[in-house]
């Protein structure tokens, strides 16, 4: 048993050992007409029996299973999930439980909200990712083709519930994806919290539900601030231009291996640091210090000029672009940012090359 | 030319003659990076050279194009134009510019506010259908299989303009279409709309013009005070229940000629207002005005004991519905309703029979 819970409710955090009994509080406030649960075929098998057999009070809910992946992150596997809510006769007043990873929770969250124009759900997430950034701040979604997170809405779930014992389940390159995010939360936020967040053992149980909690304040105020990323909440897309294209592109170019999401992120974040160090005067040594981190946590992976061309061409379709232009966050030191940064074709294949030989 | 227009902004409604000096300042105050029109094979032929004509300091314009008709408003349909936003190049700050009748809107609005989690977009209502019910509100989606408007949010659109010299492209019986819902809003309303609106000749260009902004004002009223549908709004779903049952089943049934929506809504108009005389004391010599009025207008449509249980496993499908039972607005009057009352399957044999009869 992990010794520190969390969950969240439409923008307030508590801390709490016994999840259970408030979500069976959330239930008996909600009087749901039906309960579904959506896992996929992995959070069927390891993590449903655990939810279950802590939440016994639950009525047979029906339970709902899409293929494992962001590959099955597409509108065909949100039909067939509208398609099976309404069979199983969900209504306007049914609730739906998201028990599952990133690809679970934006699914879940966007079936959810589209459902007869919006019923009630919440997320239970069981990966790191999901934990510290998928679950908070109410973005979901699915990708249109290649391109990630193309089609959604922001919509906020009435709670999300954080148990880091889902973390036993995990292999260990899905808790390193999950860390990326917190890495990122070091660069966006404080000098403090990055060289906290290197102390990371995900073998330590205290200390990372003490981390867990930290990112997910970090991403919830910043979130609060501006809930629609009109300005703030951009800086949460710090190393994810980059690192969404480097994503999309991996996952289409049948030759190479797919990255996980915090693989790319974590590449694009070492690029994006590059480029604030050429840009925006980031300290060179902070450059050193970045890119050493990240590196230590995740293989390097080798791109080709004809890749990095490729990668070029998808930037334009980041949700972040506008009126033709590319936009970057940047860092002129870390924890402080530099939003619509404009970067020329040339600095991003010197971060590459920069990336290739370090 | 008409000589009466209104549009309407979040909810403030204005009477303007001037629609094109209008939209100009939305655009300049909105600066979209690309501006796309969205029309179905008959608005892009009979609508869109007036629309381009009127505002010809729209600057190449993106035409987009669907199918006409009820059977396109499915999820494919979004597909496609969600395909064709980002291969044209679409980003966040694009604007979608809906040219059409219900289901132009329906799906305009559902595609806007789900392209990269939402882009700025307005509505121009060219049926009478969509100009009294349609662009108010913020409703939109699309059908889920046969079952009507199933996945969806509700958003508003920037603003709506309307323009009743639209109205001219229209062939009659779908002018009729959207004065069923002109006639639900005088049921719903007052005794006193009631009469003005049985007044309507889409041939007196002036007086309709005011019967379409007083049926705007009603149901712009409605929605301001209960936007998200949880009490008052529901209201605005008189006759609807069994009505899209019935257009459902139509919709589906391959030996049925397809019923347009307010051919649909007119018969479950009568078979509410039947049930309302049955359960809620409506008065009986009420019922058998409202019934001759209706009639005069809308051709009467057979259905067999066989048809009747189809629609009536239909009902349960509704949006109105939770925990397994059907919820009917009735009137108790005209102008006064009762909201989610349980009717009986015999009262609605019973309509069913008082509507063969009439």
């Amino acid at each position: 048993m992990t010794n520190k819970i969390i969950h969240k409710e439409r923008g307030s955090i508590y801390a709490t050992n016994n999840l259970s009994a408030y979500l069976k509080k959330v239930l008996d406030d909600l009087k749901p007409s039906s309960i579904f649960i959506l896992t996929d075929t992995n959070t069927l098998a390891f993590c449903l029996p655990k939810f279950l057999s802590e939440n016994d009070y639950l009525d047979q809910p029906e339970i709902l299973v899409i293929e494992a992946g962001e590959a099955h992150k597409h509108i065909d596997t949100c039909v067939a999930l509208w398609d099976d809510l309404s069979n199983r006769g969900a209504d306007r007043k049914s609730l739906l439980i998201n028990l599952g990873g990133g690809v679970v929770t934006d699914i879940g969250g966007f079936v959810a909200a589209t459902f007869k124009r919006g019923i009630e759900f919440v997320h239970v997430p069981t990966s790191l990712l999901a934990m510290v950034d998928a679950s908070v701040g109410g973005k979901n979604g699915v990708d249109l083709g290649v391109l990630k997170n193309q089609i959604g809405v922001i919509r906020e779930p009435l709670a999300v519930f954080i148990d880091p014992g889902y973390l036993n389940t995990l292999p260990k390159e899905q808790i390193t994806s999950g860390y990326a995010e917190m890495l990122k939360h070091g660069l966006i936020h404080s000098e403090e919290y990055w060289t906290k967040v290197q102390g990371f053992n995900p073998n330590q149980r205290e200390e990372t539900a003490q981390l867990i909690w930290d990112s997910v304040l970090i991403k919830n105020t910043i979130v609060l601030k501006d809930p629609l990323e009109k300005n703030e909440r951009k800086t949460l897309n710090y190393g994810h231009t980059l690192g969404h294209a480097i994503e999309s592109y991996c996952l289409d170019a049948s030759e190479r291996p797919d990255l996980l999401h915090g693989e790319a992120i974590a590449i694009g974040m070492i690029l994006a640091t590059f480029i604030s160090s050429e840009l925006e005067g980031f300290p060179s040594e902070k450059l050193s210090e970045v890119s050493r981190i990240i590196l230590k946590h995740f293989p390097k992976t080798a791109f080709t000029k004809k890749d990095i061309e490729s990668i070029l061409e998808l930037l334009v379709y980041d949700k972040k672009n506008s009126h033709g232009k590319v936009c970057f966050v940047l860092l002129t030191s870390i924890g402080k940012h530099k939003m619509r940064c404009d970067v020329p074709n040339e600095v991003i294949y010197k971060a590459f090359d920069y990336y290739k030989n370090f």
